[in-house]
């Protein structure tokens, strides 16, 4: 079983910041990520995840409002870590291939092997206003930009053989200009000469991650990706989706050990079950009314709720609106069938934002995670603690030993790049079958 | 006085890996740098600099052909260190504003308001061919775009008040809208809305640092810089351009105090100064003829020397070329007024680069640094030792206490910050006067 843990400042939940025993500053503080990843390497996880946006919204999580640049925060992160592989989101949208080939394949020699680049083609349609654009390019654009993207960056990642250094004090050859290949990459959307001016790492490349559930992002997946996220609620669910990326994996000539899909994860710790939904229920409170509302406001298609009582139903007549109208229709069913409260609603959609949530004692997590690891629906997960450090600690101290003891996750650490974690080849260099032809820059 | 040292791998002389003293694969090993950073702490400097380039060249500096992205290298170092300023170069012409307002911004709060950020408009014509374009852009438009791009970034550095983000826990408040700003900049070159997703650092704004020497360089560095990097020969040249400089910065409205004159220097320490003479002579020759020949036909317009003896002069016809005409000359005129071999004429090109080197004793090196300081060359200098870490090691040692015993440089760090070591002032916001009415986003 592969783990990761997907930080997002102080805590997934809305309300982390306002725990008790949360620091509320720690989001812009690196001794708290510091922390964190050195309790991930207690627990001997595959890898520490960050994900990003490149804008400012009012709705979204206070850790997305305030934060780190992923890639900076990743390399600080690779100096004080030894074991852990270290991920990160970068945008095929609002980038250029050569800056993301370098910055992900500098970071992987900052961590002798350790990094990984979670591809994603941007979500808000307000990012475009920071990169002097009106609109965000459309959905089937930005994939094939993706792929496009994807591709060269793979190609610079290969500009230098793993022996094309030579560094001989004695004769002063520093690299073999035959082992150096230029990429001369003609595209569609980009143009890029190459070669990079870094050499291949200890893990070859830095590990492919995607987490599209479209068409078109399940694709890309199948196509280059070697880590996929997801959000799936059932086991039956994660399944379909399970088996779906691994036909379409091999589909594209690939082995479906070599794609690890890792659905997202939220596991709430209790003394009893009990217990554990008692403790959920504390963060919810912790969810500000007008937050929540204005949450709700915005998934509602932005009707204004706040002339109804909170502890009342959704009003019988809500206005069309030009936003999402199966989100819409989706949220409002909920409410009719479940006799929610708008406090309730809110709380139901701010608290797991599309989550999966599993509450138990630390065997019942363990149940949890293995029924799926086993029935085909994971290859693992990416945890998604509701706040930090406290719940990863619990969830370290008291399920990974279970985890451990019944044999599906590892005791120490047998490998010390990410590919070696998750189990994953090393690629092979697009010129390696032509090395002694290519040759030169 | 200011200390930086510019950091270009191994060392700046181009045989440095070569040196028996130094490790030739430390080029991309983290464990080199930390200690580099940690020998700059225990000398008290104010910071270490990394420069940077967007191409890979077959003529330059082996530490420019195979090296650590700059920001993910500056970050991590700032997850070892405590004290020392860390400052990077970022090229304005092949960047997004946004992007590297957000990362500057992000090593600021990493290293707790350390960061520096080295304006570049891109040296080298081939940077176009990684991004995408066939042309370099002219010299002025690349001055144009990087004036309209720092003030960008410096207004998105803008976008939280220092007291903006309030965190109350009881109250569930994170941050006060009315004290986040968005800048909705509309120019010739970027329209960018904001506001960033990061508060102020520790130190207000990253440092702004620039190297230009041209009028429209000089220019953008009495405007906006407040640190400067120059390459002079003598201390006549010093003074006229820390003059011009400071008094352009006057024109703009500025205290010629808040902008620090770096010259760059290469400092060779001996018992003698013939001795010191000596083991430059040793490092010379470890620069390989081929290597040298190369880069002295490179700065001849391109042409083939190859079949001239090396330790002959240079041939008598040399054939016009479309390089550059007065570089050409020059190196002409001194071969033969100083009747030079090609060998001597290549090492002498490829040794310095254009900079400034001193030779001596430690009290001589110590003298030398003093006489630009206390005459207006100078505010203090950008140290390229020419190789690591012993030619820096032994500065710290034996360098660094005469200027403390003479009372030019700290005994210990008085600040925590990078404008606290430069004395710098924390620039005031934007929106410092009209606080109460721009508010909210």
């Amino acid at each position: 079983m592969h783990l990761g843990i997907f930080v997002l400042g102080t805590g997934h939940h809305m309300g982390a910041w306002r725990h008790p025993d949360v620091d509320a500053n720690a989001a812009l503080d690196l001794k708290f990520f510091k922390e964190i990843a050195s309790i991930a390497e207690r627990g001997k996880l595959d890898m520490l995840f960050l994900s990003d946006g490149l804008t400012f919204n009012r709705l979204s999580h206070p850790a997305e409002q305030v934060r780190f640049e992923p890639l900076t925060l990743l390399s600080a992160l690779a100096a004080v870590t030894t074991k852990i592989g270290l991920a990160a989101t970068a945008s095929t949208t609002y980038n250029e291939p050569f800056h993301i080939a370098r910055k992900f394949l500098s970071i992987d020699h900052l961590s002798n092997g350790r990094a990984g680049w979670n591809v994603v083609t941007s979500y808000y349609e307000e990012e475009a206003k920071n990169f002097s654009r009106e609109n965000h390019l459309e959905h089937s654009v930005r994939y094939d930009r993706a792929a496009e993207f994807v591709e060269v960056v793979k190609g610079l990642w290969d500009s230098w053989d793993d022996d094309a250094l030579i560094r001989d004090k004695e004769t002063g050859v520093y690299f073999d200009s035959e082992r150096l290949h230029t990429l001369h990459h003609q595209g569609k959307y980009f143009s890029v000469k190459g070669p990079l001016n870094a050499s291949r790492s200890k893990q070859g490349q830095p590990v492919i991650i995607q987490a599209g559930s479209s068409t078109a992002g399940v694709k890309l997946a199948a196509e280059t990706a070697e880590v996929v996220f997801t959000a799936q609620q059932t086991l039956e669910d994660a399944q379909h989706f399970y088996e779906r990326l691994k036909a379409k994996a091999v589909e594209f000539g690939r082995n479906p050990d070599t794609i690890k899909v890792l659905p997202g994860v939220t596991p709430i710790i209790g003394r009893t079950e009990q217990e554990a939904r008692e403790k959920y229920e504390l963060l919810q409170d912790l969810i500000v009314p007008e937050i929540g509302l204005d949450f709700l406001s915005d998934y509602l298609g932005g009707i204004d709720l706040s002339n109804y009582p909170l502890d009342g139903p959704l009003p019988q007549q809500i206005p069309e609106t030009n936003g999402n109208q199966s989100r819409r229709q989706l949220i409002i069913d909920l409410a009719r069938r479940e006799n929610l409260t708008i406090r309730q609603l809110y709380k139901r959609i701010a608290g797991t934002r599309g989550h999966r949530l599993i509450f138990g004692t630390p065997e019942q997590i363990a149940d949890q995670l293995e029924e799926w690891f086993i029935h085909g629906g994971a290859d693992g997960y990416n945890l998604m603690f509701p706040y930090l450090p406290g719940s990863f600690t619990e969830f370290v101290d008291e399920v990974i030993p279970i985890l451990q003891s019944r044999g599906l996750f590892r005791k120490e650490y047998e490998a010390s790049t990410l590919r070696g974690h998750l189990g994953l080849p090393t690629p092979m260099s697009i010129y390696s079958n032509k090395k002694t032809t290519a040759g030169g820059i």
